[in-house]
């Protein structure tokens, strides 16, 4: 199959007009300009006019698992607040509501653009669901545990779900202990070793609150108010006194090079450790605006050269699954990043931080794994145009297979 | 969760004003009036307004593996012509298109209604992720040779793809030899002698065609041309000089209660053998007329006591997989059944045809397959407005999971 559009777009530099790129399989067999390709290859040809062919967008960071739970958490301003809430509904979710939510996660993921997502899965249910999905995923499965006597039955619990899931071309597993708020110093260290013994990814939240910095400053503050209204003994916390990324570090967690989930508050020194560990970051621009965050570090992240990619987070703290409205709000949000850099963010930071091969980037024998997003093709720069309010995904494609197609697409 | 909508269709004679169908896991907890249920029961109500709950249908006889075939067979009046482009074409068909097929085929299936399919799988491509796949599925495993060197290869073959497949809640593994014009006694006994003992289903193609009943007592026309054109000898074929049903019963066939599609030319012993039998039929509407066919023996075999389900065969023979527009083709074309009986072969009978259980009707502890039909609610009786031409789907669920929304339904 060749698929051919006004333009294609293969990495952040390079755009080529009237683009075609060829599939074979699950792979890419050509990209290059259609007059150039269409006589070597003697293949259908999908003709998606005014659209720009381009690498599929990665979502580093969401949790299918809470689709269910848009409009049903009240918005709170207090990030401990809404944890609270999400913590007590999702203790009643039933498989058939979980596995409702990671089916229909995956469909809005792949219609907002994504062919790939890091997927924290905490609740063990409906992973059948998500592993046989179309969707090229990691799937973190998430631990936590504050108290000592959850650290027994919470490692066993993952190193036996860990065991009974294998590895396919779309799905791979790896590690998330929560957050350090919530998950011991004990946990996360077994985490670690897993990780290191299983060569499985580590992804953990972290540096998402002002409140996370003081309990792991003092023990104090919103957090130590949550997990007594969750009846969790804080008998066991001993607060570090240092920052989030510093206590990962002395955790053993940064010589992972693991994918940091929002890191909204940072200290120069964290972003030098984080720079110098070689770690990525998750951030959720959207999500971020939710809890009425401000001034990211994305800037300084970026400038010291540490890896940043752009994860949804979960129906229950955004507007939507659609990785390209998270372009959207980027461009609109962030005028100091380029367009073309933003492109990086979404695709090929993406497929760094989650530690993948050949995918985001259009080239040669890498994965076919595209989308072709609808312009109106006024004139202005393509890259500008794919992050316009008008711009539509009309096709996703996942490992040469159409997993998506918009509605008013006839292919 | 509650679906409520203005009618619930229980079965062919039971509506229920303001209708609601309280789901519990995959399976239905309660089926009631609204008011007299919604007390009882404190779960999330999804209303879907002017629309009927009504059993999903069961789609007992298709070819997905066949989805992309759609306009690329040249509609011939000869089936054997057809039959011909078809084998010649699905030769070339590779993983990834066959893969693309069944992906788009279940898709269709779900949003045209179907909850089950009865899904004839030749290629052995795309089995994963047909096993993989939201709809319930009988999945008939097909093999077909009419020279005596193939049968060894065939017959291993079949065992082995057999094998190597587990039935789960959705999935069924079953056994057709293709039809008696393309495969050997020796090769139909084989599969009679699997299906007895590993206690499957089997189905098989046949008296579909004038050419097949010619072929059977003859030896001569349309097939032997056909043969001879795709290089397959004739020396082992001697004809029984019967009629096929006939045939299928001196092959001890009708001993397994089959399923068997299309019957589009029966004597009046050939109903009588079916009926005694216990077979089932498979009847494709649409593909019947797709190859100008007429007078199919529907009625006589109703009369007889034989259980007819409708198919819709693949998109290589008819003109959508939905199963509502099956029944609408049947409620304009077939005008001496009533529709509450058109509803019972799109359901319950579809379930007796695949020899599964506890789908077809909204019954308490049945499973929770169900489709909700939008209608315009003009006050005319409701099995009417089911099979009228605006009528649509708006949902699919199977097994308590919306696999389908339709996109004007918001819920």
């Amino acid at each position: 199959m060749i698929f051919r559009a006004k333009y294609a777009i293969l990495n952040d530099r390079t755009i080529i007009e009237d683009g075609a790129v060829v599939l074979c399989g699950s792979k890419i067999r050509e990209v290059g300009r259609y007059t150039e390709i269409r006589d070597l290859y003697p293949a259908k040809v999908v003709d998606l006019g005014s659209a720009v062919i381009m690498p599929g967008l990665v979502n580093t960071h969401t949790h299918l698992e809470l689709t269910h739970h848009k409009n049903l958490v009240n918005h709170y301003a207090r990030f401990t607040d809404w944890l609270f809430q999400i913590t007590t509904r999702s203790n009643c979710d039933d498989c058939q509501q979980i596995n409702q939510a990671i089916l229909d996660g995956i469909q809005l993921s792949l219609a907002g653009g994504a062919t790939t997502i890091g997927n924290i899965h905490s609740s063990g249910k409906g992973l059948e669901t998500l592993r046989n999905s179309q969707i090229r995923k990691v799937v973190f499965l998430e631990t936590l545990g504050l108290s000592s006597h959850v650290f027994a039955d919470e490692s066993a619990r993952i190193s036996k779900t860990l065991k009974s899931l294998r590895n396919d071309d779309l799905f791979t597993t790896a590690v998330t202990p929560h957050a350090p708020y919530s998950t011991s110093a004990n946990l996360y260290q077994y985490c670690a070793e897993i990780a290191k013994s299983d060569q499985l990814h580590l992804s953990t939240h972290i540096a998402e609150t002002k409140a996370e910095i003081e309990f792991l400053q003092y023990g104090t503050g919103e957090f130590a108010e949550l997990l007594n209204m969750l009846n969790i003994s804080l008998d066991a916390w001993n607060p570090p006194g240092v920052t989030p990324i510093a206590y990962l570090r002395k955790l053993g967690i940064l010589d992972l090079q693991p994918l940091l989930a929002h890191c909204n508050y940072l200290t120069d020194n964290d972003i030098d450790l984080l720079a110098r560990s070689g770690s990525s970051v998750a951030f959720c621009p959207r999500s971020h605006k939710y809890f009425s965050h401000t001034n990211h570090s994305i800037m300084r992240l970026m400038a010291a050269g540490v890896n940043v990619s752009i994860g949804t987070d979960s129906l229950a703290s955004n507007w939507s699954l659609s990785m390209l409205d998270e372009l959207k709000f980027l461009a609109d949000n962030y005028e100091e990043l380029l367009p073309e850099t933003l492109i990086s963010l979404l695709t090929i930071n993406g497929t760094r931080s989650l530690k993948l091969k050949y995918i985001g980037k259009l080239e040669k024998n890498w994965q076919a794994d595209l989308i072709a997003i609808g312009i109106s093709d006024d004139g202005r720069p393509v890259f500008d145009q794919i992050c316009d309010q008008a711009s539509e995904n009309l096709m996703t494609v996942v490992a040469g297979t159409i997993c998506y197609r918009n509605e008013n697409l006839e292919i």
